[in-house]
């Protein structure tokens, strides 16, 4: 590991360049002048980005400028610019039918006029991911208010070969959301119903088109929460978290989608429909298929409803900002806090010094809470219990014996929601401030806690000076988000980056996509994670489930494989 | 609803009966030269008790007769009375090779003399249930040290068409774990090494086959537990744990194992190796195939190796024994005691007044932690935490706003080790006191929490004054143990009871296996819990997984689709 002093010098060199270049909203005008930003033809065209046989390279890099075009529609002006992987080819599927004008009168027999969308504006939005990077040409948006019209929309595609994308809340990160080419979108946004909540046992049925958000409010005042919360919450939809098995915030506490998800109402590619909604906790009776679904990414099925387990909302939230000397006593620190505060624990996101700089340096109105001295390493620790003083207490008596253990070198303890916001706003400002900072290339890791903070150093000591290299994350769940920061995007510099972070990460049995899925960003690259064994057998199950292919097509398998 | 009083003066009358004709060991004895405990061939043959088309409605009584029988030979006395389902029928698969010299020659030269066990007294305990109600006829033990073995073994298995039982430590209560017939049995028992463990994630890696007591004595010296505990922990093996997807006493606080379990090595049929031996808490590529393997009771593939997550041992332990009015009292409790006890409640437990009128009457040295005034119904509320007077605080401020609050009639607060022992005693000696007061049908069901004690009481309307019937369980996971106790085995109060208890069940949307699994006894009772879309898929999948059919045959699925 390098020395700090180097660390922070050459963060520093680094973070004022970016910050004179991109500081604010009005910098980010400026370049809309620069020709490298508006060579993209992402919106300027109405033919698909990924057409037949055209590399995911050049598609990448086209949307990367489209990308960058797009800021200036977004009222926040924040800027999306990420860098996808090396090249890779995708080409329609040539059993795949055409959409004809007996298809969209079908469709309108069974769904009315209304959901059936053809207006070019709705479609280009549904074309487009939330990062804008990938863009289809559907030119059929569905909206089914029920799931017998699913099962009769999927019935009529699988009869005629017509690929479909299931759609919730488009916030997903790796293109998986959005048609690839001309796929029917099927968005679920209409069919959010609660269907029941049982107070005793804190299981909630819905529909999938269930906004996250709208189901928490809905929680809160029935005293629970939901076991995930995510940054998206606002627009992502219940059945697209299930689809994706999303993390998040609360996973360190509540665990995966996997232990609180209890049943499932899923639409097969033939339109028949899976009955799998049990409200149990326990049920031993045979393979428990909707774990299947969990994080299939919509190639298996259209999940159309979920019962799922919720936890009794705790009225005390306590959150300590901590500074360490070392990886090492982030670590130790961890496995305090899980025998110490266990039952409270409801956090433990760490981030390296290069992380604060590069916040304090590019999010205004941001402070460090240890201003006094630079700390490698920074701790944040937040539990949330029944009783505010109890916890309070038992939180400082464990911080105090970490002090006295000399696992925490400075720390400081939220008075008021504000200091409590005010601690979060570093750890989950880092991504805004690293887009404002430059070019970034984003890597979102599991790795075993012990090793996952050497793929940071091996990736400084590989790219010296030609990048910075920043490590955070959820330390909790072992899930490290890498990200590797330069003035402007370089091709030689991702060239050494990747393959090397796959290869480095499968070398360690660690996961190339933690929580974010595979979509059609990293099909082709799965391999870096699973077995060709085990890939073959899920080409297997898909073939079983959905024989034609039409689900999602070009996603989650390699397209070796005919996904 | 009827009265209270009635109920009282019905159990007492019977539980007197029972009382003096099954109270000790001695008593018992009596029992022996009962011509009809006699009747039973079941250890007096040695061919098998379920042949070629013989029913098991026939093998199900010839057991329960030889079930009585063999209490003689086992030390504890312990009485095991337990009445199967109604007629059936299960014929050998002809499509399977008998076992030759060959076979036994090339076992030995991969195993070696000793791991190649055909000595008829270990066959006869292998060949045998725990419970001594199911008994296959198997010739042959297989003993793998490795996985390598263990794929040898299925590779040559599967080209011989010789099918499979595998075992772990053989304590499973439907029959999953034994022969049926003449398959080769695959012990697990030498593969029980524990291969890592990361003391700052938690995280185990182990074989299959270690003991889960084992397991958990080694955690302890590391300060963690493992995340599920059973009765039978000092023989059942964690792979067993695994492929059952068992449940037990910490499922409340930690979930089921499709939650804690994060990798597993698996061999399938023909051989080959499942590397799915991840150590991560997210892994979102592709999908996560493990989760067919939790629960399949071994009929896809053997499970080799285990990664699990294990929670931090918490040094505080707090048990309240209260007494209720009705069951509308304990939902209420439940509900609350989630809220205000939430992170460190760690049981939920509830037995009603019938259930403890059993334990007093039949088991010794047990007295009622509330002896003033009977009370409808008991829960035992449990906590664990990190620090034992901040809980105790929290547990006696919450206790004391329920019993003002009208939910607590009575209640208790155990004091020391002893108390909370006397308490769990309770609970956890009604299924042994059952076994002493006379013939018992027992079910394992999961209904949802508001339903759960209707089913008690429909019942106790349809059997009126033919039998007893007891409700207590799991509140918090909402899994009941329906118990009908009668003075003797009698097949008309069975045709009473089924299939009006499975029937009831389905109505309900509720399982038939909370825990147990299907194995043998429910294969082809699997439509009362799930559809056959469903069941279609499993046979699918199994088909997909273990074409030929040869592992763990009969069980699980029904035998109409040729399990």
């Amino acid at each position: 590991m390098r020395t700090t002093t180097t660390m922070k010098r050459k963060a520093a060199s680094y973070l004022f360049r970016y910050s004179r270049n991109f500081h604010s909203d009005q910098r980010l005008n400026l370049n809309h002048n620069n020709s490298r930003l508006l060579s993209g033809t992402f919106l300027c065209c109405k033919t698909p980005i990924i057409r037949d046989s055209t590399p995911i390279s050049q598609y990448c890099r086209n949307a990367y400028h489209a990308s960058a075009m797009n800021h200036f529609k977004m009222a926040s002006g924040f800027q999306f610019r990420r860098f996808a992987s090396l090249s890779s080819v995708v080409q329609r599927n040539p059993s795949f039918s055409r959409l004809n004008s007996d298809d969209i009168d079908f469709f309108r027999s069974i769904l009315g006029e209304k959901n059936v969308v053809q207006d070019e504006d709705r479609l280009l939005d549904a074309n487009t991911d939330w990062l804008r990077k990938y863009r289809g040409s559907s030119k059929l948006l569905l909206q089914p208010r029920s799931t017998e019209e699913v099962s009769q929309i999927l019935k009529y595609c699988n009869s005629r070969d017509l690929p479909v994308v299931p759609q919730g809340g488009n916030t997903g990160l790796v293109g998986g959301s959005v048609p690839v080419f001309d796929e029917v979108i099927i968005n679920l946004g209409l069919m959010n119903d609660i269907i029941s909540f049982d107070k005793v046992s804190g299981i909630l049925v819905c529909e999938a088109g269930g906004i996250l958000e709208n189901l928490s409010s809905f929680l809160d005042n029935q005293g629970f929460i939901m076991p995930l919360d995510l940054g998206a919450k606002g627009s992502c939809q219940i059945g697209g978290n299930v689809s994706t098995n999303a993390g998040g915030l609360r996973l360190v506490r509540y665990g995966s989608l996997h232990g609180s998800v209890l049943g499932l109402e899923v639409v097969l590619a033939d339109g028949s429909v899976l009955d799998m909604l049990t409200t149990l906790r326990k049920d031993n009776t045979g393979y428990d298929l909707k774990h299947l679904f969990i994080g299939s990414e919509g190639t298996l099925g259209i999940i159309t409803k979920i019962s799922i387990l919720t936890p009794s909302k705790l009225p005390a939230t306590n959150v300590a900002f901590l500074g360490c000397k070392d990886y090492s006593s982030c670590q130790k620190l961890l496995v305090d806090a899980k025998r110490k505060l266990g039952e409270i624990l409801s956090a433990f996101e760490f981030l390296d010094n290069m992380s604060m700089d590069v916040v304090l340096n590019h999010l205004e109105g941001t402070r460090n809470p240890l201003p006094s001295t630079m700390h490698n390493f920074y701790v944040l620790i937040e539990t949330t219990g029944s009783n505010d003083s109890y916890d309070k207490e038992k939180l400082e008596a464990f911080l105090l014996r970490s002090m006295e253990d000399g696992l925490i070198s400075d720390g400081v303890l939220a008075q008021d929601i504000n200091q409590i916001s005010s601690f979060w706003q570093i750890r989950e400002g880092i991504s805004e401030a690293l887009m404002k900072a430059g070019a970034v290339y984003k890597y979102d890791l599991s790795l075993p806690v012990e090793k996952m903070y050497d793929i940071v150093e091996a990736m400084r000591t590989r790219l010296g000076n030609s990048a910075i290299v920043i490590g955070y994350g959820h330390l909790g769940d072992g899930n490290l988000h890498l990200n590797i920061s330069t003035p402007q995007y370089d091709d030689a510099v991702l060239a050494q980056i990747e393959p090397f972070v796959y290869e480095w990460t499968s070398n360690h049995r660690g996961s190339i996509s933690a929580e974010h899925g595979l979509g059609l960003m990293k099909a082709n690259k799965i391999f870096y994670s699973k077995s060709p064994e085990i890939v073959q057998i899920m080409a297997s199950i898909k073939k079983l489930l959905d024989p034609r292919g039409i689900l999602n097509p070009y996603k989650v398998l390699p397209h070796s494989l005919g996904s």
